[in-house]
């Protein structure tokens, strides 16, 4: 039996979840398996107004979903409403997606003569990659579980999709997928299309089983490495998309840190504590000068620090984890500069304490660099660009790279450039990296060890994740998608090598 | 030392080209990674100039490239003169496509308010994923090696290229090497954007090297699992496209052989044998219907079979695979119908002999669909449409499917299509599927075994897999790429979600 926990008091209640089987794992699959041929095969609108029925359901829940939510993580009811009007919005940004039609990259090459000799009629399309399974974080109960991005992504794509419950969300996700089923039945969309598994082992079997074709993950480098391990073993590979660690630097220019460095010192506070600190874009590092402006930073910094309440980590190993690392980076230099209140010796579940810690640019390298998750920042205090663009080198790669900066301070930006464009894959100007906004341009993805591919789990483009490449020659139109039939105009089309518009 | 092998007669020449050391493989490695960030700064016409010159540099050395590869090879003058003048149109088009820009994927989300609350600006487009590691395949010494796709859609991304030579055209390697260095001086690119490693030590020490980024291949199933094993050893791991296997089958409908079996016999003879079989897209498998129509297409096979002479192999190992294979499909029941003039038994270098088996559709399995690189090709004899499309999901799947079909058979094209969309990337109507046209819409991958990515390798997409994303928040106008810039029209975007053409 699967337990649920309430993170405020560590007390789990006795709960009616039972680990998936393996024979309950391979049924789920055959049925995404025949479904995606069904899925495909209705065409885009269908997905569209799939995804559409989604986001109504998910408001039509939203409060019994908040509170359970609420009961199972602690983030609160005014972040966790928030967070289900993202995945709404998710769905519906997809749904719009899908209508719009460019995504599939429809692409025709009439016949004709070449360089090269007559050359054959050629079209291509992105079509499903065919069944998804999904592994739901623990940090986000429903923007990056089951009524997240992946399976928004996932559905777009027409890919039947299967989500991996996270253990410490296990009632919210079961309510989450009845959500999704309500939309199902709502659209009469074929049995199979979404499917849900419990424990870890079910996780395991998942991206085993032949008829998965790709896998999204959001967690640590660590479960990650596991589930690659058990891809490893099948005959088939497939892709694995993940995202898994992060420090997300932020650099305070001396002119920024002249200028502003008070709203500077609030935004971090901010930022690095909200959601307990347990985002993956949380900022880790912030690279401050040495100086007085700098040390005025610092100073605001702790002040915050110190006057703030203990606050709520999701589960024992998180809260593990984050005294395992403070003391982690103590040993490795960094000196403790302001705690929070302490945590009260009984009932308070899985709390601990804000915590500053600050080193210096030219110290710090890999060992002071490890994520923590939780409400925990290392200052580094820089003499000079130089050390922040070395140390910037010696540090693991992010998923964002956050420069405050003065406009007049072009050659700050020109100097740190490279490094940023380098180490991440989002760079934040005079902002915090935590919010991401749900949007087309939108990246969330970076260089190893942020990400382990090339592509985005935030935005329109995750949809690329769970599509693959297919062309036909010289095929009658009756054989073709409609995408791809001379008389098609509803989606923008690349004819003869010219970008087209929709019609 | 490396040698090189004149496969009409399999003497070997004393030749001068050593094994590139581990020493060797670094320095080129750092040169490529310091190359990376100023190729990317010189922005998108620097590369399509370079790839011009690469085009030109190809026609200035065209006949002794041709005379080199075909001593090399014994792939004749007609053929690679073709193949040269591929490898030149290749460029060109990627020079097109990048001053077309559409690759680049640039978006844009201006600041705003949205459902979910004020938004920041935020701007993404794709940009290199740093230098590139291509091997080159021994059956294309120019499209498929040092002057192919691989690298030329590694330049067109903005990435440094490293090649490795293929050990069966190492002097057509060192020469197309040079060709691709006065390309680079003719228009003044960093030094170290291209490279070229020699011999398989170095191969492998390339696809280890921390440099290198991404690594593109072409060659057998089992050379990839070894470059895949040394990946796997790496700190960070990098995505590796490979294009493996393809047995790529061809169906004949009864509609077909009725009308057309004699031209479609041809078409076949030409294309099991065209460049000895030696294409990865070559038809492995034909299903050809029972009784007198399917009959009559064997039989015309058989008699063209019959009547070819001995055809000439790359290397002593194809050659050697080519017999061992022949052995295992007639000991898993394949009949020998026709084999063409016999080797004779001395002189003739690395010659067999093309060959025609037989067996029925409801016999095959993977064992008789085995891919032989060589003029080899088993016909399966099939009663009914059902049976085919069982054999379909008994035999790997491959880069192509092919039918053959009357326009009036829309069952037959119904009932198949699920089966042909299933098992390849692309789908080739009426036709044969050697000969892949280089351009916009073209598909040459599929799902594995015959590729382990969602990507192709031939055509303009070919770029998208030597490219990461990149997103802004709230840059200053002049921190952006030009191509994120208010007031750049030269390249169609997508701005606020609406595509947006060139100006």
């Amino acid at each position: 039996m699967l337990k649920t926990t309430d993170p405020r008091t560590g007390v789990s209640a006795a709960t009616t979840i039972e680990p998936t089987t393996p024979a309950g794992v391979d049924a789920l699959a055959g049925r995404a398996a025949t479904a995606a041929h069904e899925l495909q095969s209705r065409g885009r609108e269908f997905r569209a107004q799939l995804l559409d029925a989604m986001a109504d359901a998910v408001e039509a829940a939203r409060d019994e979903l908040v509170a359970t939510a609420d009961a199972e993580t602690g983030l609160g009811v005014a972040r966790l409403t928030g967070e289900s009007g993202r995945s709404a919005f998710q769905f519906r940004l997809f749904a719009e997606a899908v209508r719009e039609g460019g995504f599939v990259e429809a692409a025709i090459d009439h016949a004709g003569d070449t360089p090269l000799g007559p050359g054959p009629d050629v079209r291509r399309m992105l079509v499903s990659i065919g069944p998804v399974a999904v592994f739901g974080s623990s940090n986000f109960p429903f923007a990056f579980s089951v009524l997240g991005g992946d399976v928004a992504s996932a559905i777009a794509a027409g890919s039947p999709v299967i989500v991996k419950a996270h253990g410490s969300h296990l009632l919210t996700s079961k309510r989450s997928f009845e959500v999704l089923q309500s939309a199902a039945e709502a659209v009469g969309a074929p049995r199979g299309t979404f499917g849900i598994v419990y424990g870890q082992a079910a996780g395991v079997e998942l991206v085993k089983h032949p008829a998965i074709k790709a896998a999204g993950f959001t967690g640590s480098l660590g479960a990650a490495e596991a589930l690659q391990k058990a891809i490893d073993t099948r005959e088939e590979p497939i892709p694995f998309f993940g995202e898994l660690s992060s420090i997300n630097p932020l650099v305070v220019s001396p002119g920024a840190a002249d200028a502003r460095g008070g709203a500077i010192a609030e935004g971090l506070f901010t930022s690095y504590t909200g959601s307990a600190g347990q985002l993956c874009t949380k900022p880790g590092i912030a690279f401050v000068p040495a100086g007085a402006s700098g040390q005025a930073i610092v100073d605001a910094l702790a002040g915050l620090t110190a006057g703030a309440a203990p606050q709520v980590l999701l589960n024992d190993r998180i809260q593990g984890s984050f005294g395992d690392i403070e003391e982690r980076l103590k040993a490795a230099g960094a000196v403790e500069v302001a705690q929070g209140t302490a945590v009260p010796d009984a009932g308070a579940g899985f709390s601990v304490s804000p915590t500053l810690l600050e080193t210096s640019a030219a110290n710090l390298g890999a060992e002071l660099a490890e994520e923590c998750f939780g409400p925990l920042i290392v200052v580094a205090r820089y003499d000079s660009l130089e050390q922040v663009a070395e140390a910037f080198g010696r540090i693991p790669r992010s998923l964002t790279a956050t420069l405050h900066v003065q406009d007049e301070e072009t050659d700050v930006i020109a100097e740190l450039a490279p490094s940023l464009e380098a180490s991440a894959g989002r760079i934040v100007f005079n902002g915090y990296p935590t919010g991401v906004r749900v949007t087309w341009a939108q990246q969330h993805g970076g260089p190893w060890p942020s990400t382990n591919s090339q592509h985005t789990s935030v935005g329109v483009t995750a949809v690329r994740r769970f599509l693959r490449p297919l062309a036909w020659q010289n095929a009658p139109q009756s054989a073709l998608p409609e995408e791809l039939r001379d008389q098609y105009t509803a989606i923008p089309r690349r004819i003869d090598g010219v970008l087209v518009l929709a019609g």
